[in-house]
């Protein structure tokens, strides 16, 4: 996964001009090495266009690419309308992306990257002229895994809001989309194997759910900017939503001998329950074509389960005497096998790991938990597990937006491990939790703290470990942003040339 | 001040439904005394109309009412694109706006408040048929100053975005529109008598100023929603930029025996500084008709001015010792002297009086710093002076949504003091400074938790006194503010029939 891309432009018949290096030679996320000179080339929207490399194998109908240039045609030159992708004109941008020439998708990503990186490097000056300084690029990202997510179940949020979200990742180098879908509060994923989830269990069957063809419409906005899509069905807590549209699934909570009429995490002692989850998961996954399906298997509440007989006649009969982390195991077990069968690595919340200490069957570990989430990561890599780190990247709850220098901060080897440990942390992610977040507050809320996180999973960490040196490209990053339509916050006094023209 | 509304609702010709309360009774801010009754209404937008009480003094042609006949109707009636204050229809609302008699602000406002009220409770059946429950409401402000401060110099805000925040101010009741126009970063005001101050001093004389025409639009806009303008020209520090198009009007600073080449606070030893302030003033005064205007005086740094040898000197002339404070409210005194002479009511913050504690100059004092806030509203109105409270209401640093209780559970009157002292807080204010604020996240930070400060500057304290019965209440009005397109941010998990569309 440590593909490298190189990244250098020919330019050829352009004018050499005059200048200097700009104050600000934002890329951001900060290339592992950029090289910056003086020259200074002029470029024109007309004559101005994208080529494929001779020596790529990849050539014209490779429509991640094709689109990709004509996005990135237009983000470079916002007031022409589009175009750019003929073959005429005086003048090319020879972009030699070698990656390109294996196209599966840690690559693919690589080679999207390359033009976003070469979109920054595009600056207008006091006329308004395009021009490039002469800039050779050598990147590869630090993590294979950044990610950012999404509670679409605390709150809905439109699909506009998630594909925004998805631009802004792009434009930051995330290349995960963890779609936390469904939770406790409403179960927005209509499904078609079980209508009834979404229809009994969205905040509205019509207005507050999403179709089959709107989850294609993410995966593909997602793809096209080379973003995978992680699709988390959390259980078997979280699960309160599932209840109306699955009658039986959730676990009746007794009071004394009789139940309370209240339900608890979903049932596992039930053959229908695996039947039931075994069906889902089969069409979550073939509906999400990535090859990791986040299960969850968090903040599991014990007491429903603990006052219900059936439940306790079952963990008699398994041994499992009173530790209930036991039955949690057990059903996450059964969990991921059907996973497994699916062909899917499983991801799962740390406290799947921290509840089963022995015979761990192979998943991916989220952690989460806030405290020492170094020793954390120290403890699942030791176990020979993969691991994504979340911990310190909770941007749900409001914070000062110079909070960005605390996720800028997070070292996430900075652990004693061996090589083969660090090697297992595949990366880190960045949390929007839905309590107190919605489409009205999403995006300032994100952007451009997440960039501080992106940043950390993308560059080098010596190269980048200056906060001061970060703040004028993070400044410089934001107000571009902000000319691409992201709603992103400021981070200090200032202004930008264009500023926010959403109201 | 204390002038009553009545508001209540004859509707003679429409059916009466059979309907109970609904579970919220949202009128947010909840009114002096309300009545509610299970007789419901319906409502057709078709026959709706505004009719001026037999009563009332005022008929068409008064234009404040006349619009917010305009304007209501359509946020009552979203579907329907106007009208409503023709003479014909089959059915009347009558509504007793005995206040509309006398026309000074104050009345004013109670009329515009009695509509947003009566708009409140207009409700939506599951057939989207509109109706109204019977409903009795007697209803004042408890305070007459309930203010909102924006800060146009950290950040510029478009003309848009303020905008959008006098609307919401309306719907919320708040009634004065604090103008921190300009400060140290950027001076956006386009003066006509010094118009090189914007030319030089806004972060871009053209895209980031505000016209003559821009401010009598704010003016007029606020002005129609019962809105006053309480423009700030904060002075002597706080003053940066207005140096850049005002030469000599800085003090300068020295190093040892040479001037360093920065710049401090106002020069309050030269006679052209008093002359140019007076100039400004009066067009500000000219600009701005509120019979307030607020002189600012807050966080004066004294080093540059102890650096000066010619202030050095001036001091000792004027006896003032090595006490600068004193030299500030000599210059306070001044510019206190101007605004009396242009028959203006001066408010200043607190530093103003609390430096200068003989013969204090009549001005309103604006109660900002934290700690024992009530202990210095306590000072100052036994100085006998008039306070404004704004310490614990700072929303520009981001808290968590849920501080709205924090807000709310503020008791501006719980001091010691007489009854007169206790009149001498004529309200309070919610502060939105631009640090870290610009359009991109203005309105989420604002609302709702803004309104909080709203009602306990609006309602009877007793009577509103449970954060729990706010809650649903808060949450309610949160909705019907993203229906009219404020970008509200949410209180917590949930949905709203209408979620923001704005992305």
């Amino acid at each position: 996964m440590s593909s490298r891309c190189n990244l250098r432009f020919l330019i050829p018949g352009l004018a050499l001009l005059l200048g200097g290096v700009p104050s600000v030679l934002a890329v951001w996320p900060q290339p592992q090495q950029i090289r910056n000179s003086a020259e200074r080339y002029s470029l024109s929207a007309r004559a101005f266009l994208f080529k494929h490399a001779d020596v790529s194998a990849v050539r014209s109908g490779c429509d991640v690419l094709d689109q990709a240039f004509t996005r990135y045609f237009t983000l470079i030159f916002p007031e022409s309308g589009g175009g750019g992708t003929g073959d005429t004109g005086a003048a090319l941008i020879n972009t030699l992306l070698h990656c390109c020439v294996y196209m599966h998708s840690w690559n693919l990503i690589l080679n999207i990257s390359g033009l976003e990186s070469l979109s920054q490097l595009v600056e207008q000056d006091d006329y308004g002229a395009y021009y490039i300084n002469k800039t050779e690029i050598e990147d590869f990202p630090r993590f294979q895994f950044r990610g950012l997510l999404l509670d679409t179940s605390r709150h809905y949020l439109p699909l506009q809001a998630i594909l925004k979200t998805l631009d802004a990742m792009a434009y930051s180098k995330l290349n995960v989309f963890h779609w936390h879908i469904v939770d406790d509060p409403s179960f927005p994923y209509q499904s078609r194997k079980y209508p009834d989830l979404s229809k009994k269990g969205a905040y509205h069957p019509f207005t507050h759910i999403y179709t089959q063809t709107d989850v294609r419409r993410v995966i593909e906005h997602a793809r096209l900017r080379g973003i995978r899509v992680l699709a988390e069905f959390d259980s078997p807590g979280h699960t309160q939503s599932w209840g109306n549209g699955q009658p039986s699934l959730l676990t009746p909570c007794y009071r004394g001998d009789v139940p309370s009429g209240t339900y608890g995490p979903v049932n596992p002692i039930l053959d229908s329950t695996y039947v039931f989850m075994a069906n889902l998961l089969k069409e979550v996954t073939s509906v999400f074509p990535d090859s990791y399906i986040h299960l969850g298997g968090d903040e599991v509440d014990f007491s429903c389960w603990k006052s219900n007989p059936d439940i306790k006649a079952f963990m008699k009969k398994m041994g499992f005497g009173s530790d209930f982390t036991k039955l949690e195991s057990f059903y996450m077990q059964n969990i991921v096998n059907i996973s497994t069968m699916l062909n899917r690595s499983s991801v799962v919340w740390q406290d799947v790991f921290d509840y089963h200490e022995i015979n761990r069957p192979r998943y991916v570990v989220e952690v989460w938990k806030w405290g020492c989430y170094l020793c954390e990561v120290r403890r699942v890599t030791k176990a020979g597990l993969k691991v994504i780190l979340a911990s310190p990247w909770y941007l749900d709850l409001p914070g000062p937006t110079h909070d960005w220098a605390r996720y800028y901060n997070v070292r996430p080897l900075a652990f004693k491990g061996t090589e083969e440990q660090k090697k297992l942390v595949i990366g880190g992610e960045v949390c929007m939790w839905g309590e107190y977040v919605d489409a009205t507050n999403l995006s300032p809320r994100l952007w451009p703290r997440a960039c501080a996180a992106a940043e950390r999973l993308w560059s080098d960490e010596v190269q980048t470990s200056s906060v001061d040196q970060a703040f004028p490209r993070l400044t410089d990053f934001r107000c571009r942003l902000l000319r691409r339509g992201i709603q992103a916050e400021p981070l200090y006094v200032g202004h930008c040339k264009n500023e926010y023209q959403g109201i």
